[in-house]
């Protein structure tokens, strides 16, 4: 189908078309372009080439650096862009910048019912592990958007405030829980007015894309601060997400039937059509002394409860606006197996056991110098449509 | 001073110098400015009078639309800035704009000791009133940028899901229970590196300026969703606040000593010198039969036990980068006297006694067309320092 030759196993097939900023040798200027296969199409050379009834107004948002302008243009905008670029390919030597958007607001969901339930169990017991709200609505809070990084910038673990004895006051130094958190997030296309909700029968148009999301969180500082106001510096020191944007377009042949929600969800919550997706995940990780990674978790995209067009409308339905950019994550993915709990915590059942890394190794935490990757794919008939890699390297803590 | 003439309670006298955004009839471009007793001073005009060593490389930072790259220079420039403005004064015809600054994150603490008892009692109990946590650090979560907007802009009460009898499922409609919260907060400057925290001895020069904000609040959909990870959409449908930015050069002549604080907080959280200011503040409801509003809260924003310092140490101390533009929230400021709680939840001891407004009319939480206006201002002999109204009114749901 292109004149680019493309693997098998590539994640970046015909099929895909990921949008994402990079940059070359060359030109070391911010531009956006499109994966296939190891190369880059630069979208600014052929900008002129979007002469469709939508984009031949608008062919300025592929001369910018950033992703936001294009995700603001709408689904139709989005369609389009997409059909001419199924006829159009070239080659660049590139490299890939990390500003894929300009970020705005980001929301964490939490909507693995298997995460949910694994974390209940742990802190509140077999018989508490859902909380009454959990299968009302999907519950998420707010995330930080200034410390979401790309993939391949190191994190740095961090200091902090935790209570390690309950019967002694709290510590301070750096975190001795760091764990990572498997997840997928949504980049918000055409946004909202503020006091006009996104409809769910509506949601599909205003969902760009989606990108791996390693939610790097530090259990101890965590656990102390979180009550009752949520999370808050266990898990804003840093997001990894993956370099490149995979068009909902690309993902939708691998969509299947949702799970079954009982009870059934209010009215501004319920859509019948398919929106859950069939998307192989992995995890690995290397310590500094291992030749290899190891795989710590098998999972799968299809695990989630809540779908993303419930998520929108969900985060819409109070009047909340949304602005092109703004990043809405899944929260940890987990499935029913053990091999495909999306979290250290759940994988070594909250430190009580550890995790094998093969060649003599172990963990029940991160260690410094311990380097996690996240891959993701779509597996099609000779074809995969797939993330790229969302890599991060735990560097030790600053001290004081 | 000036040869504008300032009354002696106009909140803008030559000892403040807030910084805004504006626009005139003659010229609708939005440009930063200056507020002087009823005038406002176009910084674009006289940027060239800037001279001194940190602002003559950096001129262009008045001809922007925002505050941004202001803010982004660091505190060298801002006083450098408040010495030359000191000097100039102009008059214009002038309306202001919204976009004081491009927004980024918004963090909303939780600092009023005052204020968590209060709630602490009536959720948990007189026993269990503070959590553990709350005495050891300045607790706060991360809140909606996209929804911040600026006074005079209308707030329409959500809709959303709540669950008003715990024996039956939750039900979906408008929030009974539209809520304010009186709230300053503070703009960063210069930001910080990720994984580079701010220490408390430097976090001074970070923090550009502040302003009044009413943090609304659904306090039906907010009881429903919080557990387990804070508030979410019963805050996310609008936050207001004052559009002038005071600065902190004009608010230290009214620092006073800050709260004792027992246990002594950790060393990342200690200083020593006075950062607790006394500024008055009050809140007006004003329904739509009533001639004027009437005075449902008076507080000071001393009654604060966590200082800003104290805040932005412990946001960064993680390494969490904060940006210019970025927005830390003092949460709900109640004193200790009933009259001084920040909220009708307080007021009204959670919906138990009414809130008299004179002429008959009385509330437990807000009606459509109540119009809520927060002031303050720092007393001088003979001026003041002020901030302007924060000011917004509730129109009626968007039913479905």
């Amino acid at each position: 189908m292109s004149f680019v030759k493309i693997e098998e196993d590539s994640d970046f097939s015909m099929h895909n078309l990921p949008f994402g900023v990079f940059s070359t040798r060359d030109n070391p200027r911010p531009r956006i372009g499109v994966a296939i296969g190891d190369q880059i199409l630069d979208l600014g050379v052929i900008k002129h080439l979007f002469t469709g009834p939508v984009l031949s107004a608008h062919q300025d948002v592929f001369g910018q650096p950033t992703l936001n302008a294009l995700m603001g243009l709408g689904h139709e905008a989005w369609k389009e862009a997409r059909g001419v670029l199924k006829k159009l390919l070239s080659a660049n030597e590139s490299t890939l910048r990390d500003d894929v958007t300009l970020r705005r607001d980001y929301t964490d969901f939490y909507s693995s019912r298997d995460h949910a339930t694994n974390v209940g169990i742990m802190f509140r017991g077999k018989e508490n592990a859902l909380m009454p709200n959990w299968l009302r609505l999907p519950v998420g809070y707010h995330g930080r958007a200034s410390s979401i990084v790309v993939s391949g910038t190191p994190i740095r673990r961090p200091m902090g405030q935790m209570r390690p004895d309950p019967e002694k006051p709290p510590v301070f130094g750096p975190s001795k829980q760091m764990d990572i958190e498997l997840e997928m997030a949504f980049f918000v296309g055409a946004g909202n007015k503020l006091g006009e909700p996104i409809p769910i029968e509506k949601a599909h148009e205003h969902i760009f894309g989606m990108v791996l999301m390693n939610d790097w969180s530090a259990r101890d500082i965590q656990a102390w601060e979180y009550v009752p106001l949520g999370p808050f510096l266990g898990k804003n020191f840093g997001t990894t997400i993956s370099p490149w944007v995979v068009p909902m377009e690309a993902l939708l042949p691998f969509v299947q039937p949702n799970p079954v929600q009982d009870p059934k969800p209010l009215p501004y919550l319920s859509h019948d059509d398919p929106y859950t997706f069939n998307i192989n995940l992995f995890v690995s990780v290397k310590g500094d002394a291992m030749k290899e990674a190891a795989t710590i978790c098998k999972s799968n995209f299809k695990y989630m409860y809540w779908t993303m067009k419930q998520q929108l409308a969900h985060q819409t339905v109070n009047g909340c606006n949304v602005r092109p950019g703004d990043l809405l994550a899944s929260g940890t993915i987990s499935g029913p197996d053990p091999e495909s709990f999306g979290s250290m915590l759940e994988l070594s059942w909250r430190g009580s056991k550890s995790i094998d890394l093969g060649e003599g190794g172990s963990r029940t935490f991160l260690k410094d110098g311990d380097e996690v990757t996240l891959t993701g794919y779509c597996q099609g008939h000779g074809y995969r449509v797939g993330f790229g890699p969302c890599h991060g390297k735990i560097i030790p803590a600053l001290q004081q």
